[in-house]
């Protein structure tokens, strides 16, 4: 006689997800605890554990602390990008990296850039146009405001030589960072800088850091049209 | 007397942290193991097991079930992006949602469609052209893709009354999703449907999925002009 297969964490979370799809689990719904499962299946509670990480990550299922495992009343599809240093992620496509300093200056926060930190009041920073460029080619456009109270080391960087990209990801902590995409039709300025026509659509990441509630960093990145950003799969 | 302070998960990541940016650990190091850090703080294993889930989450360590912690050479940003079915993502803006089927048709995938979805043969899938709208504003654009092998049942969906996105959301589990996000120029036909002028940079989501290794639905998705897309903070 053969003993039963062992039910893999593949399995458990297809099964439970097979019980959401048809609504034995209904939207809303409070799953039973992970140990009561595991006695179902006859699984180690670790396998259970697994599976609903899982179904949680796709966007199923959420997660408490001490609440439990609800059914979410609409699933969605949860994408995890990775955004590297513009300097590695060119050099991971294969290609040449190089880097321009466009310019450099101190310059009062307009209003766009006060709300992406969540300043009422505006502030002198230091701002820094650059361009990273893959083989020779424009790759991205950085548009970067620096807060010179939380940063002031930054005024020493010679950053026509070092880019601020990388001299802020390894010499300066944040504890928060807001990131968002959308897509914007390039000005004539940044049409210039990417060499691509005048109203050509390029993906925009702005991504900004704070230390507390301090204003590090916020960047305006275009990236060169044709870019795509795939998520992380597994 | 008074007791040392409990030290908090944030302040042990905190304290991990400034060593990897002081390079007391250096890329690509492994970390000491967590009962040891546990040790050297007196605190809890699970503090420290929380203060590297948040650090791996940053993006500055990477985490192996066997291997232990390692720094990474160079640290990225992680930033997780919900894609919630369209009628809800209208609905949490407090917009009235509404959904305009365009048009549905039997075709042969073209080279495009077959690239996403791995295929190297072309096969006849259902084509669904469909326009979500807040507020009685274009909102976004699906130009779909569903495969009748995997997914006969579509065919019998009244697609001017249910839309396709949350049927299939519904009623069709996948085991693999690909995610890309980009940037395009509004063609004639699109910026005809969105309302907006030829040549607007449209934020484009493509979104693709898989049962094993069937095709499930592929759908580009067109959003208006404005369109941001925020990733999850903490």
């Amino acid at each position: 006689m053969s003993e039963p297969t062992r039910l893999s964490w593949t399995d458990v979370r297809d099964q439970i997800r097979a019980r959401i799809l048809s609504r034995t689990y209904a939207p809303g719904d409070r799953l039973p605890r992970d140990e009561d499962i595991a006695q179902e299946f006859g699984c180690a509670r670790t396998t259970v554990h697994r599976a609903m990480q899982d179904l949680a990550q796709m966007g199923l299922v959420e997660r408490k602390r001490k609440g439990g495992t609800h059914v979410l009343s609409d699933p969605v599809t949860r994408a995890t990008f990775d955004i590297p240093i513009t300097r590695c992620e060119v050099e991971q496509r294969g290609a040449k990296y190089d880097y321009q300093l466009i310019s450099r200056a101190l310059e009062q926060t307009p209003t766009g850039v006060m709300a992406r930190f969540g300043l009422h009041t505006p502030r002198e920073m230091l701002r820094v146009k650059a361009l990273h460029l893959a083989d020779n080619r424009p790759y991205v456009f950085e548009d970067r405001w620096v807060d010179t109270q939380s940063t002031p080391e930054i005024l020493d960087v010679d950053l026509t030589r070092e880019n601020a990209n990388e001299w802020l990801v390894h010499n300066k902590p944040f504890s928060r960072v807001d990131v968002r995409f959308s897509a914007m039709n390039a000005t004539a300025d940044n049409a210039h800088h990417l060499d691509t026509p005048e109203g050509s659509a390029l993906f925009v990441i702005e991504r900004t850091t704070w230390i507390g509630s301090a204003p590090i960093t916020t960047v305006q990145s275009l990236a060169a049209p044709g870019y795509q950003l795939a998520a992380n799969t597994g």
